[in-house]
């Protein structure tokens, strides 16, 4: 073998150790420092890359997020499906999805930075890899819903699903508010109070809101609606 | 009258008129471009002023749009009071929120960035300015809703209108999809189907809430919530 295939071999797997690298770095950043003030160029550092280096892997900072989140969708999935074969009833099924949102606060700042930031500035193919997804974990998420909770139907148990994820994502910079605000809260304890704790707001949005659903049946609400597949 | 008295005299009105000036501007470009994407350089230069001269009248481009918030919420309130004065029950009631601020939509881009963007890079004193007007108008809006609404509480009706100002936030930058996922969805028109149009889903999810908000009174599911006024 001569040495230049030795190389050429060997760059594929490089490649993709590279590309571990990034993802692992960027995920790390974002836990300690929050999505929104990780750069790429900070990625890149953490990983000893030179920022321009980074294009051989990745398009933008978004484009690695919409992995990470992509992979954090799955985690979510996999929790969620193990809590529900347990599941009987409303209560359970809203303290399955409220409660794996509330131990992954990764996901949630994700979820709360995806249509402001993350789904900006990145490619049409990395776009529809993420949502494909995304899609994908509601739907079969949305069906073991509706077998643990008798009162929802399959798409009712979708617009649930896709519900929480939305609701976490809005909740979580509310509940874990900048310094700024977090001074304001310690001076006046009154605006404090009216500031959303995130587990019990999420629990009690997703409980009025799942009770809420079947009564739309009759009531002539029907048609588009989160996690909808059939706009008007 | 000294040609200094006369200055002093008029340096008020003038900086007044600038301030004026500054939030028109930047009302207008975010307008046009989205909040998101004006910065305060762009503010400066469409009143003629270096960058370095706006700190005169705001400490920070975020602290711009927390007064022109301000200003939005005001007139929401304003536009809902008036359309619950002929509400009678709860569909005439959800309308009225949802409706309001689907005409709203420099108000939901903002509601939209507000957590994650605009509450952050402000002074603890713009940010008390603001949180206490949000505040007001959700605690009126949400008697006023009581009023419409036989079958919610004074507390329900605050809950409702938080909840219609957090899920618009998070819908509207859904709704109104960046570039890339605007065309993703030209191209995969299965993956459009489930992108939610802004005032039906704004509509169905805010009626599913209000209807099953009663429901929760007896189920242990009291306590905090979306604009309670007292967390555990």
């Amino acid at each position: 073998m001569t040495e230049k295939a030795f190389v050429r071999a060997r760059r594929p797997e490089h490649k993709r150790q590279r590309r571990e690298a990034l993802l692992a770095a960027a995920r790390e950043l974002a836990v300690t420092s929050g999505v929104r003030n990780v750069s790429l160029g900070g990625v890149a550092a953490a990983v000893g890359l030179a920022k321009s280096n980074v294009a051989r892997y990745f398009g933008t900072r978004e484009e690695i997020y919409l992995e990470i989140a992509t992979e954090e969708w799955r985690d979510w999935e996999a929790a969620v499906t193990e809590r529900l074969r347990d599941a009987a009833g409303p209560r359970d099924v809203v303290a399955a999805l409220a409660e794996t949102l509330a131990e992954r606060p990764l996901l949630c700042d994700m979820l709360g930075q995806m249509s402001t930031s993350l789904e900006h500035n990145v490619s049409v193919g990395s776009a529809r890899v993420f949502k494909r997804a995304v899609l994908g974990v509601v739907a079969r998420l949305g069906a073991r819903v509706a077998e643990a909770h008798p009162g929802l139907t399959e798409a009712e148990g979708v617009e649930l699903v896709a519900a929480g994820s939305v609701f976490a994502g809005a909740l979580y910079p509310v509940s874990n508010p900048p310094a700024a605000l977090a001074e304001l809260y310690r001076q006046d304890p009154d605006i404090a109070a009216a500031c959303p704790p995130f587990l019990p707001t999420l629990t009690r949005t997703l409980a009025a809101f799942a009770a809420g659903l079947p009564l739309m049946r009759e009531g002539g609400y029907g048609g588009p609606s989160l996690g909808a597949t059939h706009p008007l």
